[in-house]
């Protein structure tokens, strides 16, 4: 874990606390004296000028032998230490109360990551090319061998890392981030707070090909016409995009991730693809064009989304699976085939491809059965 | 969905369908008057001022609404139309008739996407890098910092995105399309009128290892020694390469892809994998090492194709199906755990596992039930 | 395949093999007379300039026919080879006898590759962005359109492809080589010798997000708070990771790759994955977060490795099998849906969904004729 804050500038813990933005969360300190505190880290990892948490009580155990200055607790966590004070435990550490100890932590996290962010200068740097009707906001970063082709606008406080690409009539909202070497390519929309890292392509052509019967009926069969995407990309407020992603534009209408979605690495979105709000899909899910995935939805890394098909809000696929057709009720979904050793798989496996013959072979057994039952009742 | 032409620079409906290339493709205007057009949309979303079309006689219904100015239509369909007409419904768009809507579409769409590239400028960007010995032919575009090493050729019209990387002695044919961040490592040959886009990588190293048993002999064991990879990539003429794709080299021989090939994002070919002309390959698809796949297959989404196999050509292969072995004739082939309901699933895939033992369990059965029938008959 | 050497500086084969670096593994020519070599090919495409090699026992067929002018084999093909001549049929090429063919032939390998190697130039080219307080060991190479962060350490001999973006505090040992387009994000710590293909993006975010439950509580449901990621990511000695693979920063503590593990291209690593020396993975992969696999392990193209579980040290898994949960034991595993044309699949596929019920149904069946069976012996 790198080192967060220099010790030397280590802070108290309350004063800390007053500076972090909780957005309304409370939190309650227990014990002392107060530590003062550096950074963060996991239970087992963390020493006295770091705060750590309890994230779920099976993690108990691991509480016992921190080494961490403070930990952040639920209430039942703080109360079953305070028991286990009174039983002659005390616990070595501060605890800091919070009816949500994981966010409490996000938040924590997020102000040591602010006092570590160096990052771009603002500015243009002078290697980057912008094009001259380029309108950029106040305060807005451009890093070295950028370059912003024409009609482009980019909102206050925006960050284009080193060599991002940004293409011809693309909009850039406020305070949004791209990490280096992110291809937009143009009229693509990106809201304000996107995060996009890097090797993230959106925008690039959707993969939309007709068969040249033409062609065929000239004797070359199998050629194909590429359907030029006309579409766009439109990307909402507050979502983040992972390293390779792609997102592909649309042939006509556009390709949508509304507000609040968080796409992981390596997802494929193609063309005319909509996510609903707040969704969240892990690595390496594929998604064929035109599908509709629902608000608060969460998909499993590795899930392969069919096209042309939906995916009602708050749905829950498993993660390697594939969705072949359209989900009609919200649920948990999965269709994995279960690991096995080897040898075991074999045996196994050989058997699905008479599935079929064995179910009508125990059908004709149960009538035979019925048959002599009926025959014994005579 | 973007503007496509400003409205005021419309163009009479019968004079642009004049103006586009049908390659030979028939077609036939009825209704009237002839409409402006300044774009194109689908059924559900084009204006009076863009064509749209008919894909499949089952969005009909959306014929009745739609607003569009024009509508691409197959002979049936309008007759169809013909006929609502004299029962009274008259179409309120011109029909554009034609024995392949699509294809006629396809072509719109082109002539439309034509209009609206500005793009690269001619010549070379002067912070492109590019050796001495490089050879561009007539009207090459060279965007800003692009790297082209010794001895690569360039043919006529190619344009060559911003940021990408060219690797020594590589081949680009003529009117080739690179877009930003494209990387060709050295030895790499593409056709002509090939499309590449953003971040795809090809000619890196094959995936090739040898045990290190002399560092095994020696007590460390598990290391490997890779084995350069000496061939390079060849691609033919009008192939097109999704974003994030990645074509590694050959070991000793050269990976290839022949003519009219289309590859969809985030697709991995494998050193020394051969696939055959104008084979379609949907994105997030592996293709093992040293396979080799036929011409005019299609290839579905997330399918995982494994190594030292073949494919026959006219081949079709599901989405999300593993291929571990050859197929022997051509077909459609499916490989797929069925999605169902997570509690649904964990009941089911329980009995996986014991598919064997059930095939005995029934064929017990059987025997026994034969048994009794053959005593049943003295 | 490329022209490794120009024919007329093409070596006699002895004083070639006594160049090429054999790290003591011994050989032995057999046959004459001494061919002049300028390159290295497979059995069906190697010329008489050329030096090929026997893998396996099964191509023995294509030594009869190679037009090889030398062949590397094991001792046994060499002693059949011996037997064949008695036989009459005199090998037309010379043989390399060595315990390990496959080894000697990728030393072989190497010896063209670095013959070949132009590369980069050393020093740092003027349009490379480098902070002033980066430290570059000797002869360290460093690309056109780099950009290099403040306080990065660079070891001796690396080379910096064009247009890669080091982060700030990331640090590179000696020997090692970055293609094209690389990215390392801030924190990231590369050993000695590691090679990293393009389009590689080590370092980016792990996934990484808490409910938003404040404002869930004002109505806004859904909500998802970014935890930052505060961990980096530590890659050992020898490593190599292939194009377009993604390893993400750790959450608290360090993503780790240990020495000499081997990533093909397209693989995921998600943050806090820990993976043991020597293992070697090919293409397509996904490894969720903080999940621990061990040494020499051999994980095959698109497998998908759950998260918060373990893999044992040499463990095998066979590709396109997705691993659920944590294994015990070493072997080889499997989890694959078996390839079937598509309407028997449909066939069998619905009965999945039924497997339960079978099971129950033989179960009531054996009871039946279990008790038959007892009435029948009363």
């Amino acid at each position: 874990m790198p080192v967060l804050l220099d010790p030397a500038a280590a802070w108290p813990l309350d004063l800390l606390l007053k500076h972090v933005e909780t957005d309304g969360l409370a939190w309650e300190l227990e014990g002392g004296p107060m530590p003062r505190i550096a950074g963060l880290g996991t239970l087992q990892a963390a020493g006295p000028l770091e705060i750590s948490f309890l994230s779920s009580a099976r993690y108990g155990a691991q509480l016992q032998q921190t080494r961490a200055g403070a930990v952040v607790v639920s209430p039942e966590a703080a109360q079953a230490l305070r028991e286990g004070a009174r039983a002659g435990t005390q616990p070595s550490f501060v605890r800091i109360m919070t009816a949500q100890p994981y966010l409490l932590f996000a938040r924590l996290a997020q102000w040591f990551d602010r006092q570590r962010q160096g990052g771009l200068s603002p500015g243009v740097h002078p290697t980057a090319q912008v094009a001259p009707d380029v309108r950029l906001g106040e305060d807005v970063c451009v890093g070295p061998h950028v370059v912003i082709e024409a009609g482009v606008e980019i909102g206050a406080g925006a960050r284009i890392g080193a060599g991002c690409a940004v293409g011809a009539g693309s909009r850039i909202g406020a305070g949004t981030l791209l990490y280096p070497r992110v291809v937009l390519y143009h009229g693509v929309v990106l809201g304000e707070r996107v995060i996009v890292h890097s090797g993230a392509v959106i925008g690039a052509d959707g993969f939309g090909f007709a068969p040249d019967a033409m062609a065929a009926a000239r004797g070359d069969a199998g050629r194909w016409v590429k359907i030029p995407q006309l579409g766009g990309v439109r990307i909402g407020n507050d979502v983040e995009i992972g390293a390779n992603t792609t997102v592909d534009r649309g042939a006509l209408d556009d390709t949508v991730i509304e507000d609040g979605v968080k796409l992981d690495d390596q997802i494929m979105v193609a063309h005319n693809v909509h996510i609903g709000a707040h969704t969240a899909i892990a690595a390496c899910v594929g998604i064929a064009g035109s599908t509709h995935i629902g608000a608060r939805c969460m998909i499993g890394g590795a899930a392969m989304i069919g096209g042309h098909l939906s995916i009602p809000d708050d749905t829950q696929i498993s993660a390697a699976t594939p969705v072949p057709s359209t989900i009609d009720k919200p649920g948990r979904y999965t269709g994995l085939y279960p690991l096995a050793e080897h040898a075991d798989w074999q045996r196994n496996a050989a058997v699905i491809g008479q599935l079929g013959a064995l179910r009508r072979r125990l059908r004709s057994l149960e009538r035979q059965a019925e048959a002599e039952g009926a025959a014994g009742a005579d």
